[in-house]
């Protein structure tokens, strides 16, 4: 099977969502692991019951109401210094040590780079600049130009139609089990980077390829081609 | 505005899918509580991830995947015994304590039952008969029918078709957060039986009436009246 562009997921998979939990720590001293979980899982639910329902609203948004629900929760006070600190980290997250050399070898070899995320393009465009990937990725693919988030068909559509290719000529990459479980079932040849070595979601599908980081998404491609 | 027909939201509201930690730790010592609460939450996240991506699968089949992951997860050696086991304690969880009362209380008035759940038929009547609630409900509404879970609008549409009622003049009570405000986003008057005193969800919307039991249900009947 010939592969010839790659759409990478962003949160989880470029950028590290739990890497928040060091500024969660400064402002709640002890809470800021409990805060980056609870405030990860909360922000997906949330996507996924406004797609449902058809009540899309901005991922800036419904990230800044995941953060607001998860200190309620965890009885965290969160003022408004505190919150704007935690969005703006949000803005700029850590990338995984890994991913710029891996991005531009890839590029490098002639592959057409993507990001396809629930993030607005505000949001990718901000965390690209902040990891130094600048000129890496041809596409910042936003769903806010569908206004579903994934795992909506509607949010993986958008990938083939900007490189002209059918899914399955395209890698999708992703460090989250459901998205890459549900983009193999939408048609894209997948990728799972399973950073934290968790069992494969029991839905019934395989990711095409496994690894433990980006650096083995290069061998994937060779081993496909 | 006029109330005179409810639909009950099944799993989490009539029925408590947290009693099966006690069976969960019986099997597993320690790890009961751990078991119920993330066996829990991947059964909705599967049934919303299948819906999203119109990848249907019956509750029971979702709910014994959900169990499988959950195990390798939390690293516990499911044999097919314990499988069979829990299973078999899901068919037949454990009815909030009083609920039975508040049930018949609510058919005596004249007002017609129904539960409108994520369950199949045959979940639904296998648990109404454990808990001795048979005659109670005019009509067991399993989204099984239209192959797509809440929060899904064609799921929440059966309430209306089967009482040919507009959605306000139903009341929906859900003890899940997340199902009552979606509820409440598809039309109908909302009670949220908040049983561990949750926070109210970051959706924008608010369930019309909120209690800590069922026995609250009749006192906000009487009030929208």
């Amino acid at each position: 099977m010939s592969i010839s562009a790659i759409a990478f997921d962003a949160y989880g998979t470029l950028f590290d969502v739990y890497s928040i939990s060091q500024s969660g720590d400064k402002l709640f001293p002890g809470k800021g692991e409990a805060l980056a979980q609870l405030w990860r899982s909360k922000q997906i639910e949330y996507t996924q019951l406004r797609t449902m329902c058809s009540m899309y609203k901005p991922f800036w948004e419904v990230t800044q109401d995941a953060l607001i629900f998860t200190c309620k929760k965890l009885q965290l006070d969160l003022t408004l210094d505190a919150q704007n600190a935690l969005m703006g980290q949000y803005a700029r997250l850590d990338a995984f040590p890994e991913n710029l050399e891996v991005l531009q070898q890839l590029r490098a070899s002639g592959m057409k780079l993507s990001i396809l995320s629930n993030g607005t393009t505000h949001m990718l465009q901000a965390a690209v600049d902040a990891a130094g990937m600048q000129g890496i990725f041809s596409h910042l693919l936003s769903v806010d130009s569908v206004r579903k988030y994934k795992t909506a068909p509607e949010a993986y559509q958008l990938g083939p139609d900007v490189f002209g290719l059918p899914a399955k000529n395209i890698l999708f990459v992703s460090g989250n089990a459901w998205d890459v479980c549900c983009a193999t079932w939408f048609g894209y040849t997948t990728f799972w980077v399973n950073r934290h070595d968790a069992p494969l979601e029991e839905l019934g599908v395989t990711p095409h390829g496994t690894g433990r980081s980006l650096r083995d998404v290069a061998g994937f491609i060779e081993q496909m081609q």
